[in-house]
């Protein structure tokens, strides 16, 4: 039984920490799969985004929302989607920063990890309900065959990200607070490789406070946005990173997933190109 | 075309502040629902007690995670309920705490309110992303027809849900700050009833802080969860209110859906029993 925290660490050594989001949107499709119902079109767009990018990296996210936006064929796509990626031996992350109380919370949680439902390897979640809110997560993912993990928001990639996360609570931003109980759950998880189970989201359109959250987290995963579309650099993220190249992955979606117009016959290429380019980056920006 | 503000003000003069929450478990249906698919099981159950409540209350809360735990058909069922309680004169709140940024608010945004996927009336969402991540959901609310409305996490209601929430930034709580942003969305959506389309989360078991925020939020509605089976009483709630016993809608899930043992023959009786309690507990809270 391999720690959650391990199958990462294994998946970034092997492929580097590039991590592939897939937020499909029906009207950015190739004119191929547009031709399709559009919870087909996406299900099968995805499918192929998998065997394309799987070379390149070992890590993808799911965002739910453009699956919830077609309704419950999209939710029977995502699923697809996701034990499809399982099978091809990536590590997923469920992006859908869930967060309720108690039952609610458990349902969630339940609904995330089960064989039977999503079955992600891990979970983005929103902390603002705080700590009992976060609990039935944790105690899903630690009871999970094989373990899961969850990647709670601590300094989103948004621009107004700070309105609230950077005000100061007693004389610190409010993202600190949320690190030091990010650091405790994760301290109740850790896998051989040193880190733990209850990562951290943290944008890479803020170097500085990237920077200063690898040093306050030194035993957590981070899950770096912002890279790429966005306008983060390679630069920005290299902060992200513990020595070794390992304790971090970035994401990348549009940038790997839509690097052309929907006409374009080449989007193969074109998106092969992508990710085998911003691997070389990332790697580049583990290595230091 | 009738603004969010005003539908919710006809409910709630029409039947009292009573939103009954729909928060499905299928080890908790009736014997006769048990014996079908879980999908179609909960969606007939749902389709029932929104038959049985509806002359007590006129606004429900379905509770996504609960649907999501049973996959795509659970999100098939979710749909339903949500179509046939609007066809029924409710309005309906999808209790579904979304939060994210930029396009991805705008996709849960536009899953949330178009009529070819959840077409509700409302959505609770989750502010710590902050203003730009709120602004999409606005945008979406706004425009469609009719208009629909927020209801923004101000102080939940769970006992761990201070941790961050009740946090003091420059001498205020944290929630305080969430709560003057809710004002200021808010004015930009006020009905003839002179209250607004983002309202606000606030938890019946802190009936000090439900006075309190009443008092800075004159504006907003407000959703109060807390309320009977998690401990919340008539008289906690009643500080929630405005003069004439508007400005509040109080939910009740398991109290008012789950008010018998699974084997009990009179399920519907206890069902309707519940409600009616319910109407009259909280209508006399509204009035003071």
């Amino acid at each position: 039984m391999s720690a959650f925290a391990d199958r990462m660490a294994d998946a970034v050594r092997r492929d580097g920490p590039l991590c592939v989001g897939l937020d499909p949107r029906f009207d950015m499709l190739p004119a191929y799969y547009r031709k399709f119902a559009r919870g087909f079109a996406v299900e099968s767009f995805c499918l192929k985004v998998l065997e394309l990018v799987r070379p390149f990296c070992s890590v993808v996210k799911p965002q739910a929302a453009f699956f919830e936006l077609l309704g419950p064929e999209g939710f029977s796509a995502m699923q697809s989607v996701l034990w499809r990626a399982r099978e091809l031996g990536f590590v997923t992350i469920l992006d859908a920063k869930r967060g309720d109380i108690a039952s609610t919370a458990a349902a969630y949680a339940e609904a995330a990890f089960s064989e039977s439902v999503w079955n992600a390897d891990a979970l983005t979640v929103n902390p603002y309900l705080g700590q009992d809110a976060v609990e039935p997560f944790l105690k899903a993912a630690r009871s999970a065959t094989p373990a899961r993990g969850l990647f709670v928001l601590v300094r989103t990639s948004n621009r107004g990200g700070g309105l609230f996360q950077n005000r100061l609570c007693d004389g610190v931003p409010l993202y600190r607070r949320v690190a030091d109980e990010v650091n405790d759950w994760n301290a109740g998880g850790l896998g051989e490789c040193g880190l733990g189970d209850v990562g951290a989201v943290v944008g890479a359109t803020h170097p500085k406070e990237l920077a200063e959250l690898r040093a306050a987290m030194p035993g957590v995963w981070f899950l770096v946005p912002g890279y790429g579309a966005q306008g983060g650099t390679a630069a920005d993220v290299r902060a992200g990173f513990l020595p070794g190249g390992t304790g971090a992955v970035v994401n990348s979606s549009r940038g790997v997933v839509f690097p052309f117009e929907p006409d374009d016959p080449d989007w193969e290429k074109k998106i092969v190109g992508a990710a085998r380019k911003a691997q070389a980056e990332l790697r580049g920006a583990g290595a230091g």
